[in-house]
């Protein structure tokens, strides 16, 4: 090789119930879906908020991407950056890149917002005393959304045909469920998100994310 | 010209307060500012969820975007495709063009899910037991979302010095704050937002898109 190594951000601990969902997932699973080599810098609760690397990340959150000088913050537009400087994750063909291009945002701004929706109601708000009146609202949304990717997926095995960053981000955003029982009414999507997370390069970018964790939570934790 | 127009698809009718704010808006916006010119096919509430729309939109929405055949959806997506085969909103150089990108998705996938949060409390379950007591909860999570992107935009014009699609997507997303007041807490993304909607590409997406609704809602609404 003769450019450095990609380096980019991952938590060095998180609770359990977080591990698997980080989005450093995202990062790692296109990299080896490209066959790229990367680097992992840790980053803790307090570093990831500290002034240095919110010029990464001015939203103080992980992954960023950095390579010779550039750096790139965004799980989607480093993934967009990955498939379009390597070969594997979109097609060749302009037309068909914007296809797969259009899933990427329609796992991010579409679904995943409603998901996001139901994570407030089963986690960070659980605790509230409106947690079991709006969940109704918010598994109603979730499983509007369902419906309609349930639908347009089919009986394909990926979204477009062939399996592109736009499957990548919707598998990762849909495993967000993964707890609520939601999916396993949708077949077609249940053995999607088990269809993508089943290949290798996916199983090597969970193995090392979840690898990278210490075991112990720092004393601040 | 010897391609045919780009067609785009708009509501025929919405509510007063939901004007301004259809996704169809970031779209014109796109094509006014590379030149582009366009057509618009109206839709209505109903026919918007019919199938032969979900064949170009799967989750019945606007806008979409269609020319010689190539279809495309969600307005993150349509913004890059436009950006990338026409000049005028991201910049030659791909590392840069790869910055301008990730404010797209720091707009759509950082800072719209807060803002859509909060139009839930203030509009979609506004009538709800809860929604009073959820808005200091909601609000705080926009306002960390505010202070991080005034942090970072600083005294400069726009996010990456220069007028880019991730600042017409930013824009887009902060006027989604507009009657909430909140805005006026963080000068500098006021005049920022402010500053990109008097641009006149904007001023005459926002003209046609107003201009495209009927004055009188249909019977069924």
């Amino acid at each position: 090789m003769s450019e450095p190594l990609p380096v980019i951000t991952a938590f060095r601990w998180v609770p359990d119930f977080v591990k698997g969902h980080v989005r450093d997932v995202r990062v790692r699973w296109a990299l080896e879906e490209v066959g790229q080599p990367y680097q992992v810098r840790l980053v803790d609760g307090v570093s990831v908020k500290a002034a240095e690397h919110r010029c990464l990340q001015p939203f103080g959150q992980v992954p960023t991407y950095e390579q010779d000088g550039f750096t790139l913050f965004e799980s989607g537009a480093i993934l967009l950056h990955i498939a379009r400087t390597r070969s594997g994750l979109l097609p060749a063909d302009p037309a068909k890149a914007a296809a797969a291009e259009q899933w990427v945002f329609a796992a991010m701004t579409s679904v995943e917002p409603a998901i996001m929706d139901l994570g407030l109601v089963n986690v960070f708000e659980a605790d509230q005393p409106w947690a079991e009146a709006r969940r109704p609202l918010s598994v109603k949304r979730v499983r509007g959304r369902l419906e309609d990717l349930s639908k347009r997926l089919g009986d394909k095995p990926y979204l477009e045909g062939e399996f592109t960053a736009g499957d990548l981000m919707m598998a990762c955003v849909l495993h967000g469920l993964d707890g609520t029982g939601l999916l396993a009414d949708y077949p077609n999507l249940d053995a999607y998100v088990a269809r993508c997370r089943s290949r290798p390069a996916f199983r090597r970018a969970l193995a090392a994310h979840l690898a990278d964790f210490d075991q112990t939570p720092p004393l601040a934790a």
